[in-house]
């Protein structure tokens, strides 16, 4: 009997062979440019462990929330920046991480917060946040604003950083590398109008995982941000990525009904343990609410995926024209499910339950909420 | 200043009036039905100070999962029912609770897991889910394995449930007392054919929010379940189980970014702030992922809405034809979200801030995960 077969479910479950290839994947892409850094993202992993096996040697890393920064802060990642804009109040919870040790960066694209942060009494340094195109937050590189944002910020000023999340929507490497060189180029232009105006910039932060597998050319950029590549998911996968196997996170779950009448069964894993993401909703293949695998992640119960989740419960079925192996379906049977988002899915988890070859060697707790 | 300023962000907030009131409204619906008990599901509060509240005495109540069950066991709520399909490895985690003092009662529509069940050695009792229409979970009434699987469970049998989700499909008070009414027919029809067979059935448990509510006629009936009334959000406010302005859990945000040119501001609270749950899709109003409110609760914003979240970030723009008091949007400033479905949003949450006219009057932590 496997351990598969007795740990409660729902429950998270990280293959550490594949999250280990991923890493690798990373590092030897972003190593292809000479002077460039890999900052990765632990806002998909969300665990001190898996940032040794990142950023080996304690960083550099990004945070996405306040509780990340103390987390990683903790167990030793001093460099970090907190890529969500800041706010004054949570300033001084910055500061007094930096006090401690860190050196934890903050970003804006305002200028009544960049004078907030010069003002503040405490070690704070901003980079200022430069919209490359994707519409959500940052000031355009030739808005007249970057330069009164930077003269704000004054010596507080650490440098630019921009976000290709518009690259998921990319359909082809050359696509990605396409939107990383458009990225590249807009994070220049700002970076030299703001040099012009005697201002130092030692950080130049681009990424997103798409961009920084299969950007080109990278020059003028010192490091690259990156999170979701760890962990894979299916719609990265369909974004070329990572292979379709290398999805290192699954949900591990239960069969709690069988249906042979309407050829279904429901699992243990709903709306609360895979997310209600869509993620794959607009890509080429659409795995409703996650891809089911077997007991052991392999995918030999046909093209079966969560087609309807409730608070608990998710139906499966398979997809159109064929039919769910429903003899090895039996309730109290095992399953995986392959999330379409992993950050979202893992979120929804309180740790990792940390497998190899199928045994488990380790559980790792995730650092939830804010 | 209030407590609403300096909080951090993003938080779960709690409004305790709304709360009572709600749990008012429902205790009374209820009590309409002489013989009939309310057995609140606890599956969105996850937090035994409601469960006080709700099921005052120490019961009875729903339960959703284990960890529910064991978090408000040990609060002294004894008569439980965990209302998802039981599974023969989750049997020794009731009866050890069994064992300790409470009486968790579990459900199945499956024959083999009956006989296991029977064959459990420790005390389990379990009731035979119903398919009432909704087309989850459950035998037909007619379905010639009820018999076989109250027959396996012997005197294990505690009765019969079922569960009305579809009544959410419901457009109008009288759909829903309907619905009710076609859940409540067919649940007898079973428990008539077990009662001929010589089977006693304690309990006939039905529900949801709004079948609970708008039932014209319970008679045979002895329980209700309904769960997301307590807190209710702009969901269930559009199928009536509330007032629009009756939606006791809302997410505190901050701006993180203000865009006059397109006419948006960002918040921190995003996809796991808020969830990715887009109930409203279907409803006569759409409010993507949630309606903003303002720092008060009060809906001084015009019909602000988040209409797009990443994981950490949520757009806020006007609905169309409407303008945002942007003045009133600085970057710091503070916000509420009304949740599109309060069980997915208050699950992204350790805790909630309850409050009662702006103050803070309590912290009461939620029994998130399995």
């Amino acid at each position: 009997m496997s351990i598969l077969d007795t740990l409660p479910t729902p429950c998270l479950l990280l293959d550490l062979p594949t999250l280990k290839r991923n890493i690798a994947r990373m590092a030897a892409a972003v190593a292809r440019h000479p002077g460039v850094v890999l900052r990765p993202h632990m806002k998909t992993a969300k665990a001190w462990q898996v940032a040794a096996l990142a950023a080996p040697g304690g960083g550099p890393i990004t945070v996405s929330t306040l509780a990340e920064a103390r987390h990683f802060a903790t167990h030793g990642f001093r460099d970090q920046i907190y890529a969500v804009g800041i706010v004054p109040a949570k300033l001084a919870t910055v500061a007094a991480l930096n006090v401690a040790g860190a050196a934890v960066k903050v970003i804006t694209d305002d200028l009544d917060v960049a004078r907030a942060i010069a003002a503040f009494p405490g070690p704070i340094t901003a980079l200022i946040e430069v919209d490359v195109g994707e519409g959500r937050a940052g000031v355009a590189p030739d808005d007249p604003r970057l330069l009164e944002i930077a003269a704000a910020l004054g010596p507080r000023l650490a440098g630019l950083l921009s976000h290709s999340g518009h690259s998921y929507a990319g359909r082809s490497v050359a696509a990605m590398a396409e939107l990383a060189e458009q990225e590249r180029v807009a994070l220049l232009e700002a970076a030299s109008r703001l040099r012009a105006a005697g201002h130092s910039l030692p950080i130049i932060s681009a990424g997103a995982s798409p961009t920084a597998l299969h950007a080109q050319r990278l020059d003028g950029i010192t490091e690259m941000r990156a999170g979701v590549y760890m962990m894979g998911d299916l719609l990265q996968a369909q974004l070329g990525t990572h292979p379709l196997e290398d999805i290192a996170v699954t949900v591990l779950a239960s069969v709690i009904g069988r249906y042979p009448a309407r050829g279904a069964v429901l699992i243990d894993a709903g709306a609360l343990a895979l997310s209600k993401d869509r993620s794959t909703e607009a890509a080429p293949r659409d795995w409703k609410f996650g891809r089911v695998l077997d007991r052991d992640g392999v995918a030999t119960l046909g093209d079966a995926m969560v087609v309807r989740v409730h608070q608990e419960h998710g139906e499966v079925r398979a997809a159109e024209g064929s039919a769910l192996p429903l003899d090895r379906l039996a309730v109290g049977a095992r399953v995986r499910v392959a999330p379409n988002h992993v950050c979202l899915t893992a979120a929804a988890h309180a740790a990792y339950h940390v497998i190899e070859e199928g045994r488990l060697v380790a559980v790792w707790p995730r650092v939830n909420f804010w």
